[in-house]
């Protein structure tokens, strides 16, 4: 099947979709019309059919769009059915912090494994996870199946690291590093640069202040 | 002076050309065109100069942008100029990691407080910021001055923490609860929702797999 070139903005949306929609099924909500959606989300029903339309449309008819249904296609779409082994390299509290996080097994990510370089950090364990040296990465990945890496790590180690991840099979770095990274072609990276986004919130703080100074 | 609306999506840019510009000033390079800049952030010179031209251009002549000016107009754009004093709600790992990153005080956010409801938790320290009980939050928020609140918190608490914090000075939120918050009109929020992250990751791996295996 031929799928057109989807953008990065409509694939961001996806998730909040997902999530809604999880919530309505959890509810016991069977069937919602765009327009109870558009409320919800608080998004416009026009937004949610041309993102939907991306996809073949979900086959809404007049009354609107089976949850279950939708929730199942959207999760497909994202990846969700299937199991993703991810690793992550850095056992600071970021790093312990996503370690715990028992969504995301939920959602089919699977905690493999921690890395360090800090001898203090190497042996401690995170739920069951015991934090692993750096010199094993590699052979860890090889024989678990690693697909996503989680960077944790300070900048200065990010980049080295995403290095040597090219050379494994893993396919996808998840990267709170404040760096981007250079990666070959073929592995995807997803930035979450906490301080951008506070940087954005700030601006749309002072933005507001202004205005009403000037008020 | 009028200033017309700005996107979100080029506000969201900023704090990214704020970073390469801070990285160049600190190497000591002293102007940079937009076909530099463009190489180096490997986005388009003409998204560069739409972007800047967002806020009068900067002032580019035939040999580049000032980076010093450039980097400080930005700053002054992201309310960077100014302190502000935050909160962290939540001291889980989450929480803790946030409270550590000494990045956020050389952007001119001091944190000034850290809540949670955990009796073990609270007295406990992050840096020299001690955990205090939620029932001092609204006191504490207006003796510290404090305009932002970090929310930190499971997605169950988030919602009315929300409304208690509506009632006080704080005028943004850097929501961490994997929520939509309702706030009202007057009050910022960004949103970081890690698994909306991941999801998006898993987007793009699994769609660049079936290209693959269709190839």
């Amino acid at each position: 099947m031929e799928e057109k070139e989807i953008s990065q903005a409509v694939i961001g949306r996806l998730p909040r979709y997902f999530r809604y929609l999880g919530e309505l099924k959890d509810s016991g909500i069977e069937r919602i019309s765009s327009q109870d959606l558009s409320g919800l989300m608080k998004v416009t029903a026009s937004q949610i059919r041309q993102d939907f339309n991306n996809f073949g449309g979900f086959g809404q008819q007049g009354y609107g769009y089976n949850v279950e249904y939708l929730y199942s296609e959207i999760g497909k779409i994202l990846g969700l059915d299937r199991l993703h082994y991810y690793i992550i390299i850095g056992a600071g509290n970021l790093g312990r912090a996503l370690g715990n996080y028992t969504n995301f097994e939920r959602r089919g990510f699977l905690l493999k494994g921690m890395f360090d370089q800090d001898p203090e950090k190497i042996g401690q364990k995170v739920r069951e996870i015991q934090v692993r040296p750096m010199e094993e990465l590699e052979d860890f990945i090889d024989a678990n199946n690693i697909d996503i890496a989680v960077l944790t790590i300070p900048k200065a180690g990010a980049v080295e690291i995403a290095e040597r991840l090219a050379g494994t099979q893993v396919r996808a770095i998840w990267n709170f590093a404040h760096v981007d990274l250079n990666v070959p072609e073929g592995i995807q990276v997803e930035n979450v640069h906490l301080s951008d986004s506070l940087m954005k919130l700030s601006y749309n703080l002072n933005r507001y202040m202004q205005e009403h100074q000037k008020a």
